[in-house]
């Protein structure tokens, strides 16, 4: 069976995956660009070529950042990830926040209470705007991956559920060390979470902590 | 002027410092000993004396926890620390959670708004009860320490509120990797608190996550 897998997902200290407040000029709110700002300068996100273009680091940060796509076949992210509108569509025309040809090359189903059409755009990406429970969303997402894994995109409200439900095999989490004091918290409802999970933690010299949850073997 | 430090303060991933549900038996409430798991192997702990006492670890998680007392004259606390009551004393028989013989060994503040007799312990522990705010209370420990430096002992709360005041010029926090849900929260009300800080990480091979907080100087 394919995994179902979370990458480079960052939290404040606080366990804030985004700040309050998102709108088109700032999509992670009053948190600004610093949850991201460790994955910038790696050679992953400059080839996404949104920061910029060099060769991009190769170290500790890469090594996580750069696991992100490699046997994965699609991605399911909520509404909010999408786009900063919220309720029905006012029409068609926003078509995400990464432009014409966006970085994820596979299926992307967009959970939403809203269905509209399929976008299919430049390089492969279409999204599929689906209105279904974790994991009715999951199911319809195996079958546009094939034998591919899945990866849960975001926000922390996606993760949480998923979590919630049991879903998720491996996760990777990475803590910055800010204080956001408001926004959307990851870890709300999900008590006891490590007892489902092997644990581990890696500090980088950039400042951030990568820490990694494997699924314990059920039984 | 002597520093006031913090150390060996642990929480979860989600924040809290302490569980719910604090009572005579459980001075952590449902958190139960997660919190302080890493630790009760190392030297400074075992020598202590509340859990076993062998020779002791001095890796990593020993570096850290063996710099709480060195250079300390005084301890301030929260009243939470001090024992399982809420409000008025009852009597005056409950004389701590360490016993007879604290691991303190300098005058220690309490802060409550029930002020009662200083405690003469063993050893040279003596609790002071003191119905103060932090920058009162940071003098009077001061007088206490004569040039030595202060050491802020928690709770959660008492920590919060003299990072609030902008009273702390060095912090050792832990960060477990455990979902608490519940409880007492550290980082409420600080946004941006790294901005009054160089934060640094490592991980520990026993999965805990150190974090140094240095007060970056003024101006």
């Amino acid at each position: 069976m394919s995994l179902v897998r979370v990458h480079n997902f960052a939290v404040s200290l606080d366990g804030f995956g985004t700040g309050a407040g998102q709108q088109l000029d700032a999509p992670f709110g009053h948190a600004g660009s610093r949850l991201m700002e460790w994955a910038f300068p790696t050679r992953t996100f400059q080839q996404m070529g949104f920061h910029g273009q060099d060769a991009g680091s190769t170290g500790i940060d890469e090594a996580f950042a750069g696991r992100w796509s490699s046997g994965v076949g699609v991605e399911i992210m909520g509404r909010n990830k999408f786009g900063p509108q919220r309720g029905p569509w006012v029409d068609d025309r926003w078509r995400g926040w990464w432009g014409e040809n966006p970085p994820f090359h596979t299926p992307v189903i967009v959970l939403t209470h809203h269905p509209r059409p399929t976008l299919t755009m430049e390089g492969g990406t279409t999204f599929h705007f689906v209105d279904a429970e974790p994991a009715a969303a999951l199911a319809r997402a195996r079958e546009l991956a094939g034998d591919l894994d899945v990866r849960i995109g975001g926000g922390a409200t996606t993760i949480r559920e998923f979590l919630r439900a049991d879903l998720v095999d491996q996760m990777h989490i990475v803590v910055v060390p800010i204080v956001l004091g408001r926004g959307e918290r990851l870890w709300d409802g999900l008590e006891s979470l490590e007892e489902r999970f092997d644990v581990e933690a890696v500090s980088s010299p950039t400042g951030v902590i990568h820490l990694t949850f494997s699924r314990v073997p059920a039984g």
